[in-house]
């Protein structure tokens, strides 16, 4: 992986930095943006770190996540934006506001013709990965908090190791950055360890909801479930994802109840299987694997137009 | 990591192998005999691959799985055994057979006086990684069928790269093994993803038995659930993972009933828990955070025994 030389003259070039990721960040938004962060302060330039919204609890545990801010500067016309893990000023709720120039580090296919200098390898199975290899080509030493946050980075987005995107070059990358200080096991007992207990009990209700028809395991998650546990929708991340372990179970769909009745529904399937052309026709959006929409009604009703959609489209 | 010579030669000097790894087996063990097999067949030498317990099915999609026999040769005098991620003849169901020379290659620590020939290195995170490193310093170059195998191999015994011994040269071992022909995507869909549903039905049942005692998480699997779904005891590995999710579970204690009427126990630990020393208080062993061990009795008091003893030793 190149690096564009373009884009190493930005950084050197400019003294004031704005760090900026996409909202409803996660591992790999966080680990780019606060190592880079740390890469442009050991050269000696200033660095604000943005995001709308905050620090997820459990991403805390990366070094210089503190730091990361909810609200802009008042002025932000005197700084270099850096835009990473998104390509538009829209996904990191810059929009509208001014910048000396715009620098745009991502892995997701360009979206929009947002940015001065643009660094887009869709090919990359994570943003940490090409921030890696900026920090290498900037000439920075690699810190062990830098490690930390790049492995978390690469780590989230691969699925630890496990998502076809693990390519040998994603677990060289690992291997140096656990040489420069990151503790894999440590990491991962953050990412994957932390869940509350209340959290895991509405798991195992969830599991008990799932019913496989024709291949498609569906589950739900409903308010009681929410209120029994003392957990809420937002605590369902991940959940989707267990249903694919059984090898029967090419598409998961797993509905949750939000508060005004309606139902939030996350889409994942295997192989050639396009859950986002489900997603569609319910006004919703995703990829091929992964992709959700939102239906109101009863729970039987959504369930029944829900499956029915999934064996008419997919 | 440096492989004995007397190894090497013992490797070189023998013509007929008799590779044998522990009952129940795993990733680790399979993958390690399979590769290393494959290598000596390379060097023009015979093996014949031993497991009481043959293969189970989700590991069938290792390379050379179908060769692995559940019965020994009539006379095995004339072989060199090889006894592979375990290091007494008992583990490997060989005892009170004789063999031309015996020689031991594990990562746990020594239980036995077994073998005439030993390289246990209790530090390896798999015997995987030995074997990876015993196969290039015999000369011998990994094919993309021993790369499959022992990336499995590592892969398991890592929890693909999540444990605390995913040190730089596991992941680099790993980019290695992805270059010369593994695939991790496929590996962990086949580890990972290819469960039965009856396993995944299992597996709901074992966590609605979880119960927390003061951090430590105690399930298990009856006979009777096995029946009703279908399963058998080789189908919970795994299981014994799933509790640690909780922050707040440090230890996991995992029970399933054998039809002899024992309990198999698995134990998991988070930091510096040592729940080796519990599993050999019961005559079983392992390391600092994984460990198992049988004990016999009801449910109830065994239950009660191992709670103690978790308590009273880590």
């Amino acid at each position: 992986m190149s690096v564009p030389a373009g884009l190493i003259k930005a950084l050197n070039d400019g003294d004031n930095f704005l760090l900026a990721t996409h909202i409803s960040p996660e591992g790999d938004a966080y680990g780019s943006q606060l190592a880079l962060a740390m890469a442009l302060e050991t050269m000696g330039k200033k660095t604000y770190n943005f995001n709308r919204d905050g620090v997820v609890d459990f991403y805390t545990f990366m070094p210089g996540s503190e730091r990361i801010q909810t609200a802009l500067p008042e002025d932000t016309s005197g700084y270099t934006l850096v835009v990473m893990d998104c390509n538009s000023a829209k996904r990191a709720a810059v929009e509208g506001y001014s910048f000396k120039r715009a620098l745009v580090i991502d892995h997701h296919i360009t979206e929009s013709e947002f940015g001065d200098v643009k660094w887009i390898v869709p090919s990359a199975p994570a943003t940490g990965i090409m921030v890696f290899e900026l920090i290498k080509a900037l000439g920075v030493k690699i810190t062990p908090d830098m490690a930390v946050n790049l492995y978390t980075a690469i780590a989230v987005d691969t699925g630890t190791f496990r998502y076809n995107n693990t390519s040998p070059e994603v677990l060289r990358a690992a291997a140096e950055l656990a040489e420069a200080g990151a503790q894999p096991g440590e990491i991962a007992e953050h990412v994957y360890q932390s869940w509350s207990s209340g959290r895991f009990k509405l798991l195992c209700m969830t599991l008990g909801t799932i019913e496989i028809v024709d291949g498609i395991a569906m589950s739900a998650a409903t308010q009681e479930m929410f209120a029994k546990t003392g957990t809420s929708p937002a605590d369902t991340e991940e959940f989707t994802n267990f249903p694919r372990m059984m090898k029967d179970a090419h598409i998961a769909a797993f509905m949750k109840e939000l508060p005004d009745g309606r139902w939030k529904i996350s889409l994942r399937s295997k192989g050639a299987r396009d859950v986002a052309r489900v997603a569609e026709h319910f006004g919703g959006g995703g990829h091929l694997n992964a992709a959700g929409c939102s239906i109101a009604g009863d729970f039987q009703s959504v369930k029944q137009k829900l499956l029915a959609a999934i064996k008419d489209l997919v």
